[in-house]
């Protein structure tokens, strides 16, 4: 019972403490614990689960693109990092350094990878000798280290997982090419797997990434109003090629250098997930990432036949439905309060009565709306109500971003909806950095993205009133 | 045609020189190559593309027995490390330690993890209140560092992939179970989808983990006559939960210690892949585990009607077997070369003569055999080879083990073998780590394991002649 209490008691409701409600979430829904290594964190299997499944069907979507898996060392020696001197800038101050290798000081230091690009130049440059050896797409599912000062679960923290593709390509245009189809890649499996929906865009040269020529970015709105960086792409041309002397042969035996990219999706987008799908019971998982998509509670579950029934409702399930009995000796209540927080979209409560009437309660996690349906109809209807919760999940998500999307035409209105509202705010831009830079300073919101989708809502820049080049989302951001 | 020249002439033959035929396979195989990074390696798509498919076999039967995946992290503090004397006895010598976090020294270092039973027993303390909550049987799937001063390509190298599985059980016997039946989930996996007939057994004490009561193993033996340890499962006892204060609440309330198990399999086992089968030609990989099992080569691809018949194939096969087409602008013979360097099990050969006959000739990478078969009966014959070669596979490998495992009764029998002969020698020891010290000593030979299935071949130790304890599996090892 003190467990019971524990766990219904401890969640902080996200619209009094949204911060406290994350926090409370991620720990009692068990998909993470702190540790003894200060911003590092241990995945717990409900939180390991939900990665491989977006491993899984993410890497499948890489796959169809041609993309090949690799593994590259887990090390970067200080003079490999600083041959690129812009991505030496961006990362150099938050890595860990190695400097001892068993009893001996290294005659190098080495930092622990915080993304690959200058080892996969390092690979490339053996690798590609003639335009027969292009285009190299090639993946690596790993770990990465960043020095964070300020740490949050899932959000930012000193070690995470994700994985990072790295292609080298003949020409510019195949480069560009690759860019947006990955882009694309991860705003279709957000937006298909994840009911997470996307805007598409380029960050502006403030935001980019260190060494990058463009960054696209997938940009998403969290329930609180805070937007997320949820995947990025970006295209290096020929840049990191010359600093590494990436050269190839090509048809007509003129040496080229190559044409780069990158792109990387990580545990972050875990946090997504609880921001935009959560409420105030806990965890909503959408169906297709679901780990546990329908837990079968038995109600009286002493009672002769009803154990039994369960087990064979869960046989007739499984090979389309991720399905479970929850046969603990836990109240039914305490299950589904206990389900409820693990955000399983599916809830079938069988008991005696049930069993006599032939039928069983589906009730959904989303909507906690209560279904009877005929035993004997289950493996018909369980698979159409995850689809079903899959699709209102989605369209849930986007009602609530377009209706946390404002529109500010001047710098007046800009402040005004920062002030009352929240969510993303569509502008123009000149493109200045001096007035990214001072609107960051007054309001605390940064360039999320211009997106592709562009708009010409006005003629003049929000902040300074100069020509606008471009349609901006402005937004507080993780 | 340099490339093809390169390829085909580079390889050693294995009778000559075994070593260097090993290190001629992995990079012409294009499984893995050096990097700028002493001692890390890359692993290479055909290298990982094998990893994946252990790595998916593996944790389905990993899953199967109860295991759920968890992610520590990658660093370990000193003082969490020396926690447990006889293990950071065993690891704090190979290790490496990390002492800057970006501009700042840090306060305590810490170590990349070398392997992680000491944060599995910090998290664990935490984790385990009562009896309910246990067992844990979890397990993580990452990369490990280890300060080698001699490396070579997966059997030792700085840093390697694995998996390490770590448990905590209420009972002893549990803890034993649990042991055991991760041996033999290796020794299954081992003979079953690698085709690697193991040995399984236990440590002595000179030999087992530092930390365990008892290390369990799986010995394999290569090509060469030397034994590899290809997988090993360790019973801590309580010892770990002493040291680190886990403790549970049993069902009268008592405080009781936790018993502990962990087990790993690495990337250490591509290397038994590729030294148990591979010849001459290259690599053969079992099917099971063979990223491509069956190559279709279109002869003549040019004529009309070729590379269609070729792709006709491809997706009458694509549904049972791990399928493609050569349709590279090499030729024929250099594609054979090719493909059987890389050990892909069949070869589907299609020509103008063969659709006019309506049949294709498939060709055996381990024996060469070629039988003709209609085309109409390809998608029945290919998953039959596939099988076959898988089983013959198994046997030969298991037929060469038998032949180079020897009896000897006492040490003139012994020197004479470890002299003349290759393999394993079974003989009776009296169980003392001075007769074990100096067999090493005098012959380079360890003792691999105590066998489960124990012979009483003699009375006496082949070393000193007094009453033996054990028979034992003696071995020059990787």
């Amino acid at each position: 019972m003190a467990k019971e209490k524990k766990l219904v008691e401890a969640i902080t409701s996200m619209d009094e403490d949204f911060a406290q409600w994350y926090t409370d979430v991620v720990k009692k829904a068990e998909l993470m614990d702190y540790t003894s290594v200060k911003g590092c964190m241990v995945i717990k299997p409900a939180g390991f689960a939900l990665w491989e499944n977006i491993q899984k069907q993410l890497d499948e979507r890489f796959k169809k693109t041609g993309v090949e898996n690799v593994y590259l060392p887990i090390f970067i020696p200080e003079s490999l990092l600083q041959k690129e001197k812009d991505h030496v800038e961006g990362f150099a101050p938050e890595v860990a350094w190695v400097t001892m290798g068993g009893m001996n000081p290294l005659q190098e230091r080495m930092c622990v990878r915080p993304t690959s690009e200058t080892l996969f130049c390092d690979f490339y440059k053996k690798e590609v000798e003639s335009y027969r050896d292009l285009p190299k797409v090639y993946n690596q599912w790993c770990s990465v280290v960043r020095w964070e000062k300020e740490t949050r679960p899932f959000l930012r923290s000193r070690e995470f997982l994700w994985q990072e593709g790295h292609t080298a390509h003949a020409t510019a245009e195949e480069a560009e090419e690759r860019t947006e189809l990955m882009l694309n890649v991860y705003a279709d499996f957000c937006e298909e797997v994840l009911a997470i929906p996307v805007i598409r865009g380029q960050k502006t040269d403030k935001e980019k990434f260190a060494g990058a020529e463009a960054t696209y970015t997938i940009e998403a709105l969290m329930h609180d109003g805070k937007a997320l960086q949820s995947g990025t792409s970006h295209n290096f041309g020929d840049g990191f090629a010359k600093a590494f002397g990436i050269q190839y042969t090509d048809k007509e035996n003129k040496l080229q250098y190559v044409h780069q990219t990158s792109w990387g999706m990580s545990t972050r987008i875990i946090g997504a997930i609880i921001m935009v799908h959560g409420d105030n019971s806990g965890l909503v998982l959408p169906p297709r990432v679901a780990p546990v998509q329908a837990m079968i509670v038995p109600i009286m579950q002493k009672k002769e036949g009803v154990l039994e029934k369960a087990e064979e409702i869960r046989k007739a399930l499984c090979d389309t439905v991720r399905v479970k009995v929850d046969a603990t000796d836990k109240s039914p209540g305490f299950k589904f309060a206990e389900q409820e927080m693990r955000g399983i979209p599916v809830r079938i409560e069988i008991g005696p009565k049930d069993i006599e009437a032939g039928q069983a309660v589906l009730v959904r996690r989303d909507t906690r709306e209560k279904t009877i349906v005929k035993i004997d109809e289950l493996s018909e209807k369980v698979p159409q109500l995850l689809e079903e919760i899959q699709k209102d999940m989605f369209e849930r998500a986007k009602a609530h971003r377009d209706e946390n999307t404002h529109v500010a035409l001047n710098w007046e209105e800009f402040k005004n909806i920062i002030e009352e509202k929240q969510g993303f705010i569509k502008a123009m831009w000149c493109g200045s950095e001096d007035c990214e830079n001072a609107i960051k300073e007054e309001t605390g919101a940064t360039t999320r993205c211009m997106p592709f989708e562009q708009e010409h809502i006005a003629d003049t820049c929000v902040y300074c009133g100069k020509p606008a080049k471009k349609m901006v989302y402005f937004g507080r951001a993780y």
